[in-house]
């Protein structure tokens, strides 16, 4: 997974079977300096992320096994609200 | 997901099993002030995307879901077409 | 999937199970203005690409999913012969 | 899978299905020089690995059947803790 | 897949369920002119691979099938051993 910052949202009226009824954010990947780490990622949200809000983003088909059964073809999803963390710099860690 | 936009299309008549019928579209990835981020993304599209158009791709085996008990040997899929977005740059969502 | 043209073969005796009989053919990335875009890949080959050819290649589990219920551990498959394309530049494309 | 160095942990209370219970840490990419190798990377971890220890991470959907039957929507996951490795320099190793 | 040299090994005794008696190669992606090409990856390998050997590596859920049925949370495996390739320059191959 990946720490990202929600930053907004996208909608689209014509879309694929199973894009109904999702939340889509635009997050931008960070790292914990909160310094921009990569492009923006479309990831869809169940667990009611806003903008501004750090959250923890899964890829690939992870993201989807949580609608097993069901055809939803998404590949990012935000699976956590951050609360806190606690990183050393690589230095410190040794 | 990532954001894009469709600028043309392949066509190919020497195909692997399962390619048939698929319309592939040609989408160079952007950011939200409408920038290129990265390389140019091979697409199948089934929900009407045009040149210009701004979509919304998915990638990997998630993409390919939609056919799932077919052979389609795709790993990118336009999901949306965008109406609308909303974004703060990441220094605005703080 | 991506745009790519073959520029040559490898060969391989001792292999993974699964592996056998498979054309392995050396991949160059391109743009649609036919420059390099990034780092060559392996790919496997069904449909008789030559050295020089320009080609569609699919990646990860979906490009695998041809052999499905064999194990055959690729990651990468060319899934067509480019014949032609239309792509505009993206600043035309608005 | 690559190599890594433990930085840190993340705990988020509001999350999708399945990611209760899972130790979330922040794994920095290393080269086998310990230099910094691209963005950090949040994986579970049910084996032990603290900050500062050495380790394997394994992505995608591979880290994710170990809880095959639930749904667990990781896609990173620490797969053991290094003991120690033999690397010779690309050059020596011709 | 990609080409690469094999540089090294790597052992952890604490490791995840499914990843006794496994291999664990330390693999330098390469181009076809032997040049370092992008981070060391970890990979399995049960082909009898040795530092200095060109080896292919696939990735991804692929990399895992040939273990299915078992849980072996690996996202690499060593493929092949090259014998020999034939790559024109891109350049060249026009």
């Amino acid at each position: 997974m990946f720490l990202g910052k929600v930053i907004g949202s996208v909608w689209a009226t014509q879309k694929e079977e199973g894009m109904d009824n999702l939340k889509l954010m635009v997050v931008q990947p960070t790292d914990f300096q909160d310094r921009d780490a990569g492009a923006t990622v479309i990831a869809a949200d169940r667990i009611g992320a806003g903008v501004g809000d750090k959250v923890i983003v899964s890829r690939g088909s992870p993201a989807r096994m949580l609608f097993e059964g069901l055809k939803v073809p998404i590949d990012a999803m935000i699976v956590g609200i951050v609360d806190s963390y606690e990183v050393a710099s690589p230095d410190e860690g040794e």
